[in-house]
């Protein structure tokens, strides 16, 4: 994780990664230090991937035969982000197999006085989801409609 | 809880409140049953009712001498709400007092087919804050400028 | 909510209820006051009523054809509690229905200077479940086994 | 995060790492999918690290002029872990530095049937605290009371 590509991760803008969906943030988010905590970041990186795929696939997670879990996340956290500002979920694929897909994520926090292509980046994360069958659980291949809309992100 | 007033409850719509608030919903809301679980309710009203609160006022729950702190919550569901969906928290004033403050709440689920004022009303919530003084946590008046705002909509 | 009956509920105690949970809490229950969050207390009461029954029936609320839903849930707080204490909570049965259960639950802080029988109650709070059938989300009775357990306990 | 001694990490046992906590699961930390939600696992590792801190320096968060932010995190997931069964979180230091600490993480879902020293681990986990002013948030030196702890763990 130190290698020189990544220290300069703090430079990523939003036209860096392919995919916005706007969140908003809750009372509860904030933790003792008066900031998102540490575990809501991943809330939100969940929250964006799944209504992404839904919205573009018509995924059905309570009945679909096959489920994408989460393998493997990450997340650095450059700056500090508070309720009650809104903030922007942004994704690109970083890598797409045969039953699994790798998110590259950045998380924005949307304030008053910053347009948007200029936000800097507050936090980015890693995020791995393998598509399991349901009732076995085992890996299998990644479903045809999800595939197609990967494909059209794929690197 | 029982009375006449209240079994009429689900016939409540947007119209009925006087402030509403727009949110977005979480995967991690969805429980085993694939529904937001039910303190989800709690966590977006308070997001609803500070959010207003800061935005109209600037209060700083930072640095405030005082603070409104929840004395009495509750909720009846009429209806399920399911992530991805968006969601709008309306609010009114129930009674305003010397240090506390009732609310009235609606929760509506945004769906695609529905014009925002015919949604059904999901749920219903109350809501009573008590100010303190941040360090005696003793009850004390309702801040001035929160007070100005509370007023325009009291009953 | 302000009979002569429920204003005396500050005086509850442990042995007031019928079955007790330990429960831990967590750094993100926390609130920017210090305490925990308002909903949290939601989620230890339904922690503490869903892992009783299940413990006690062996419900399976992934494949069960009956859910128990949330039709009504209320809160007085009367004590903050804070992380990372423990806490216990209490239960009663309330009413038992045909397809409904109410309890009425305590919340109590566990501090290490007063034992158990002596802790004062830091919240109230009231649930109802219904039962409903999974696939019409209608009511219907009580399952067999959950029924025969609340039997035990009800008034 | 793809080396030799990476792909061993499923053979971690509790006896790998110093210091172990015991913890409870809600009935909201499942997910849609019936198993806790992968935010989730950052909320224990959290709660795990702080309240060993809390408890054996006595370290106070709200009042401290130095905090220990997040800087990454990150988490591997081997097996899933489903409320109501209670969790162990065991901890060791990876790395101790001036203003920052590294934590290498284990969670263990505790079962009836096998002995803690047995168990499979079902998740591992990476954090870094960095210790800053509470007003800056600039970097500063780990607090006296809490490297004298780290230091007798660190490797």
């Amino acid at each position: 994780m130190t290698s020189t590509a990544e220290r300069d991760d703090s430079a990523l803008r939003i036209a860096d990664f392919s995919v916005t969906r706007e969140m908003t943030t809750r009372w509860s988010d904030n933790d003792m230090y008066g900031h998102l905590n540490n575990a809501v970041y991943y809330e939100l990186f969940d929250a964006a991937i799944n209504s992404w795929i839904i919205e573009q696939t018509g995924f059905d997670a309570t009945s679909s035969d096959v489920l994408g879990v989460v393998a493997e996340s990450g997340c650095r956290y450059f700056q500090q982000v508070t309720y009650p500002n809104d903030v922007l979920v942004a994704l690109r694929i970083a890598r797409l197999g045969h039953s699994s897909v790798a998110y590259d994520l950045g998380l924005f926090e949307i304030t008053s006085h910053v347009d948007s292509a200029s936000l800097p980046i507050a936090a980015r994360g890693r995020w791995v989801h393998v598509y399991v069958d349901r009732r076995s659980r085992q890996p299998t291949a990644v479903p045809t409609q999800i595939r197609a809309l990967l494909e059209e992100y794929a690197p």
